[in-house]
């Protein structure tokens, strides 16, 4: 039995255009590492090697929450210590406490020899998210668990959908210094919704999804639209609309805001558009005063992983 | 140039389960033959050799509004007859009005040399649905014209997309002796819905497409859930949800409303079970004292087309 896991975990942009709580995709880059190792002390023990602020309080710590969970689930009442080194920086809207919940569940779950598989462990890796969100949502932790784009049909029960997708998918995330809550965020969402409004969602989430599992770019492009919290969430960033227009004009297939913001992301279907994109963005941010930092990365196939 | 063609033109399925305006396909079985002709008076003639009661005043009558648009645009004043031999009965919810309306540009483009391309002549079309149901929407149009599923991903501009489906999809419909008027069904709709349902929509559609694009068809099945109008409109169905799930035992992936009803059909994976399970329907509405007729046919890969 191994006794120490290393774990990388993919950050995740969710809420993808009209997905909004329903798709999310893996990107390569950001990506977390969390070592997971037995302790001799029977309780869970939580080191912060990150240079990144994080609760390090179990009861607050929302990786040890999905730890427990799993843990409990199995009477297994042995400690673990989990040694974060966080690149993706909580709050950020890419998934951070997705990327923590699913590689301590990941990593634990491999040291006990495996009695859960991937798929299996999704429950629990959503128990710390729901802590973090205060929303039952799953378009961070599939996509983070499994790779890919993930599509959760529904949520009663949780029915998740693996989509296979072009292979030149390329995205530039770029996240600016803005502070959004996600909480805050959810909060501003009106309760109803005209018929018509979810039509043009519904619409263009099946567009989305019919452009991705037939390789149609252009139906991917213009599929990439949310009427239902971009126009609340976009507000507090300055000449969004300019900005989306630009990035299209550069080449990106769509652009959105990730999870609940503040980052933003544009599909692209070349590294160096996805580049030219980014650098598009940093610009526009600069221009308003508020400082950014971006990633370029591939759609990855790959979720969460034991890396040593 | 011909100056005679027979047109065929295949019944529909609309609002396929969470697809309320935005997905449609064809059927083999029944379909309409229209035969078109060029005549020396000038103007439009109809001549209903259906057996049906037909509007044949041609400002009523939906095929030849279509058939005037078309003309209209081409700036011709020529004369045609549309002969009607009409086997899908007006009102049954599987797309009637649609089937007149592709079948007269069909037939009238043909004669004309072909000016416009098949998926050109949608808007053609289209303006005979509007008189027809009161309403915008292609879910029936598209698929009659295409062949196919056909996701509408939006209407400002009109957006259709053509989906791959698996090969083995075979469909029940029984269309029980009942009126439902699709104006009236319109009205009931709530203008307002919870966020939430709308969600529950949004996720079903996306599952569908998902579905039929990858060859799930456990997920097809899943996904066949319309939680926008069929909980209004199967209120005048007895017994509805019993029916269902007895179809769902049969085997059937998924049965729904057809269209605004009152037609059901059950997506089957093969002729056999949707034999079966529309047996089971009539013999449902038949304890119900109502009459009823069904028709078992496979998704049609093909659209509207000239036969002779």
């Amino acid at each position: 039995m191994k006794t120490e896991v290393t774990v990388f975990c993919p950050a995740t942009v969710s809420n993808v255009g009209p997905g909004f709580d329903l798709l999310g995709f893996a990107l390569e880059n950001p990506g977390d590492e969390i070592v997971v190792r037995r302790n001799d002390i029977g309780e869970l023990r939580l080191i912060n090697e990150s240079g990144i602020d994080l609760p390090m309080d179990p009861s607050k710590n929302i990786a040890s929450i999905s730890a427990v969970s799993l843990l409990e689930e199995l009477n297994i009442t042995d400690g673990f210590d989990l040694i974060f080194t966080k690149k993706i920086k909580p709050g950020s809207g890419i998934g951070s406490s997705a990327a923590s919940c699913v590689a301590a569940v990941v990593g634990i779950n491999e040291i006990l020899g495996s009695p859960f598989s991937t798929p299996q462990l999704l429950p629990f890796a959503m128990e710390g998210e729901v802590f973090a969100s205060g929303s039952y949502h799953a378009d961070n932790i599939a996509p983070a668990l499994l790779g890919g784009f993930t599509l959760i049909r529904g949520y009663d029960p949780l029915d998740i959908k693996h989509l296979p997708f072009p292979d030149d998918l390329y995205c530039a995330i770029i996240h600016p210094d803005l502070e959004f809550k996600t909480k805050e965020g959810r909060e501003l969402l009106p309760k109803n919704i005209p018929l018509k409004t979810a039509l043009i969602q519904a619409g263009n989430l099946a567009g989305l999804v019919a452009g991705l599992t037939t390789n149609d770019h252009a139906l991917i492009g213009r599929s990439i639209t949310d009427v239902f919290a971009e126009p609340i969430r976009s507000k507090k960033l300055p000449e969004f609309e300019k900005l989306k227009k630009l990035t299209l004009e550069e080449g990106a297939l769509g652009t959105g805001i990730s999870g609940s913001g503040p980052s933003l992301f544009s599909l692209c279907r070349s590294e160096d558009i996805a580049t030219s994109v980014a650098e598009l963005m940093k610009r526009h941010f600069a221009d308003h005063n508020i400082k950014s930092e971006y990633y370029i990365s591939t759609v990855s196939q790959a979720g969460c992983r034991i890396t040593g």
